[in-house]
């Protein structure tokens, strides 16, 4: 079986080849959203299989194998991790225009180096080599990190967590720079009931906080925003089906919010998206104060299969694309807090191609004197984290928008394996450029395409986020 | 004028040409879908003329011809068939880039052997030869099942139907397999008054059941699922806006369908989403049971021309695209019968390309165990059924879900002759991966892409249905 | 740097480059829906410098310097016409991908004959040569219309407007026919106070009539339509973020309005789409019975940000794409028409392209026998008045309905300079159909698809709008 991971993946053209390997293969990584583990990144702990470092979490190769039919056992299950690497191997032929084909091929090739096509033929021994590698301290999570070349990473954290991970690391001495990002999601599930009331116990344990109504509700995220940002934190993330539309409630949200708490759910459903508008407005306002960037992931259908979501738990490949309206309550969101000239720098990601142009044209509403970029209409997320939702993302911005000023690409992984993710992007993103100079849409010139290309895999993020 | 039908039509490169030509294009066809006449197929009668087997029943070209301003007496009028022909000859020229310019010669082509562009010119002589043809048992309903290598045909059924024409059909030796599926679309139309009552009545008269309440219609219809499944039957089939949201209801659904029942139609057009929620899960429920596949068939809106609907009935070329929201909606159905453990196979095919990979993602929540492929997004269709709406439903199936897996094309047709469809998506089929080989996206592995290739053109369907 | 715009620009083919230049190049231009003020064209006033005529109105420059982060000053504000052109320059190079990129060295090569990339170096020199050129007449509004070969004109009017300046311009003998179009969007903000009474009265003075009820404001209404009709309009206009629905509702609109008239608006914002419904199908009517052809721009959303509106005013760049659903109420109100037989000729604009389908589909709904292509899906608009844009909308309505029938292009612009657009339109019309003919899609029937290509870019619109 021909091997196809040559050089020149993805280049299609001289011009895209030269953009490539002369402009920006060396370029720094900036991956400003992820969901690594600090934790693994602080204790620098070795992963002792290819399936541990792999598959496990993996929920686009578990969905893979369940198309596939595979049984459970060894996805999640209690297979052994050599099992559970064969049966994923065995898939993997099966998996062809599925991103997970590419992302597959070229994790191996880097850094393992294995440059042949994974099958049931080769498993064992690819499992044996890559996991007798990952017994080596360049395979370690920091050196991944290094080997890959990354910058800076923004992981995913919630208010209540202590950042003693981040603080670890930042003392280490290690040259990535690891910062926390500020992702508050559980503040907003009012009508999870008693797991709402033991979240709010510990947002007072971390805070101190004694939280009886919205206001102190209010002081003890604003005391772990403070502590976040003490803690070199300069980034929030929310994931939402959409942006809450402001509703208007008879009762007062300060009264909905302590029944909560008193343990009355009754109208905690109806109240959540107006109470989530107040609270995410509110720590909206307070990210522009502190001059951080605010993120919103928009538009999944979360835990779409009830009966795994009990045998499995969140986060294990049962989630989904939404058709959501986005539009309204997006403008009216940022428009309140442009209103109060306290919208901060934002970038929202889409996962419902249809609405690419929606977002693209709603983030040209709110930019700023003086900010390049202040809202961004961020990359192809999920779902959309292949080659056509990617140029697809890419064009809609470009025709839109100005891609000169993109931010670029991240990873939003949990896997320290995921950083091909901005090979491909990078290759992606010269090959699409290329492809305009070929047909003459864009002038000869490469050297300011290669500049401008250069500024979204690395210029425009630096400067962004202000590293 | 340059004829455009070479053997190598749509596949444009070598690749595409030996993927084509050596694997797939000899596969017998499994029609799965279709709404081919079954009285047509028992009888085996010859068509009149080229205007009975092609233009009469064809609302795709009538939607042409009224755009180019055609009186409707030369469409479903009273002209004669030389005229209609003629004005359908006069029209062709100007369908260029619509999927009927392609439907329309390689229709000629095969089985007519007709390799020349129809227009006013021609149009006599292409009527008198093609008409002539007609009259040889090589054109007859069986001679050309036969022609196109067609070995299952799925018909679409009412319950209400008794099947005698599949029985005669089966016990006459024919070659293809033509298995009756079940569609109870017009138990739903709670709010059609008397139309209801006498389609009830009908119901009530092929199960023997009397039906007075929401009980005794459930038996009704357990009753003729029964007698389908005892006649081959194992689809069912189902034309939807969406699927139906589960309404919470003040007054039991029982009392409402008695209420009709009684002539009483005040309460039917409000609780007809209830109602159908309730009748089509129970019926889904016993789908699963039986082994059965079922398909829904989501997007359209119909019936748009209250006008032409009274002038000449429904299925005229009226109907339209609907922009439903569709994610919750299916998401909760799907669930509800996950969580009995009782969704059976499902195909769901979608109509507005928008929500491409809300369909593709949704299908990936429901997969299971031991079973390639349960969930199924369908092939594009009616309005989607050309080169790009089924390059779309390609693609996003591929990146979102698993492409090998795909059961395939289908016809959805009432004509004898759009066997061609099966014939245009393989080539461009064969061409999308060819594509992807040459840009190197794909290994270079001919024989590994053809097998899988070969898989969605026929294996994996014969393993699906179970043929 | 290298230059671009060579005369095959977009033209990736021999085909294309043939289609072009031999068949559509030469043809005049039908810009039948543009915002070209009529008082510029009667008076040909002569325009002081390039910033006036090429900076001055234009929202998508304004959004593009507001993404770079450009002070509002150099945009709207007070900055010196010279100083704002050198930041248009400065931008100019990171506009690349977008449709500005080629809409400036378009409109720079014609009318201006500059053919090298506007950027700050060669800012100055390039805006003192074309503000030089501008005092000269062949650049005055009708010299500009004259040297694009602009056969007829259609402005946006409001109904109380008393059309002298296209009186004096039909008067005048100029070449170009300037002609009004009817669009009476205010008529319709009831929810608007004060603003909606003064327009009420201007309107009362317009026509002559006393506005007392809902019956004397369709008078008024009648009575400017007369006039518009004795001065040349054919055409109406509205833009809306959809169609009305029809909604019931218990006070009777006329009360509603009476209401309004005395200054009480408690109920007007409830009222308002109820009230468009009914006020525009009265409208509707009257042009059918006219004759006239009436245009709809559906899918903004408009005025996103309240800050700028206060202070920059409306269509300063701060409108958007919206995601509203579209398809039930434009079917139900092109059926109320189509019901009473009053459904005028009609083209619909779409501005989410995620909609393009539902459009072209509902099209197909309301053709008419004897009228080529009645119902039109008109082309890329605003956002989507790009190459990617615009070819989407060809091939979806290509796919769903008939391209031949097509009436093609139109401005919708402000500026003399936009005629480039009707260029940019012809050659990647001419660019796709040699595609499709390079690709075996189509017959290599050069003369045929020429004949077609033709009457999209002036045949049809010449026909369907009686010129």
């Amino acid at each position: 079986m021909a091997y196809f991971l040559h050089d020149d993946f993805l280049l299609q053209s001289k011009h895209a080849v030269r953009l490539y390997h002369e402009y920006v293969k060396e370029l720094p990584i900036i991956d400003y959203h992820s969901h690594l583990p600090p934790d693994g990144i602080a204790s620098d702990g070795k992963f002792e299989n290819l399936t541990r470092i792999w598959l496990a979490g993996d929920h686009y190769k578990w969905r893979a194998l369940r198309v596939l039919g595979t049984e459970e056992q060894y996805i999640t299950g209690t297979a052994t991790d050599r099992e559970k690497f064969r049966k994923w191997a065995e898939a993997v032929p099966y998996t062809l225009r599925n991103p997970l084909y590419h992302w597959t091929h070229m994790e191996l090739k880097n850094p393992f180096g294995i440059t042949e096509l994974l099958g049931p033929g080769n498993a064992d021994r690819i499992f044996d080599t890559a996991s007798a590698q990952l017994q080596t301290s360049a395979f370690s999570p920091r050196g991944l990190l290094t080997h890959f070349g990354v910058e800076m990473v923004g992981t995913t954290d919630d208010p209540v967590d202590d950042l003693r991970h981040h603080q670890a690391i930042a003392g280490s001495g290690f040259g990535t720079k690891v910062l926390p990002t500020f992702r508050p999601d559980k503040v907003f599930q009012l009508s999870k009931g008693d797991d709402y009331r033991r979240y709010i116990d510990q947002l007072q344990a971390s805070s101190g906080v004694a939280i009886v109504d919205l206001d102190t509700l209010l002081d003890a995220l604003w005391n772990r925003l403070y502590y976040f940002h003490s803690h070199g934190c300069r980034i929030a993330d929310h994931g939402l089906n959409s942006l809450p539309r402001e509703v208007d409630t008879s009762l007062s949200l300060d009264e909905v919010f302590k029944l909560v708490l008193a343990g009355d759910d009754a109208l905690a459903a109806e109240h959540e998206e107006a109470f989530t508008f107040l609270v995410l407005s509110e720590l909206c306002k307070l990210y522009h104060d502190k001059g951080w960037v605010q993120q919103f992931h928009l538009g999944p259908l979360r835990n779409t299969n009830s009966r795994k979501l009990r045998e499995l738990g969140a986060d294990t490949g049962y989630d989904s694309i939404g058709d959501f309206q986005q539009a309204q309550s997006m403008q009216h969101f940022f428009n309140t807090l442009e209103e109060e000239g306290r919208l901060a720098k934002t970038v929202v990601y889409n996962l419902n191609p249809a609405d690419n142009a929606v977002f693209a044209a709603m983030m040209g509403n709110f930019q700023a004197e003086g900010t390049k970029g202040k809202m961004q209409f961020g990359s192809g997320w999920w779902f959309l984290d292949q080659l056509d939702g990617m140029t697809q993302q890419l064009n809609t911005l470009s025709n839109i928008g100005l891609i000169s000023c993109f931010v670029g690409m991240l990873t939003d992984s949990r896997s320290f394996l995921s950083y091909s993710r901005h090979e491909y992007f990078r290759r992606l993103l010269c090959n699409l450029f290329a492809e305009d100079m070929n047909k003459g849409l864009l002038p000869d010139d490469i050297d300011w395409t290669g500049k401008v290309i250069q500024d979204i895999c690395y210029h425009n993020a630096k400067q962004y986020f202000n590293l």
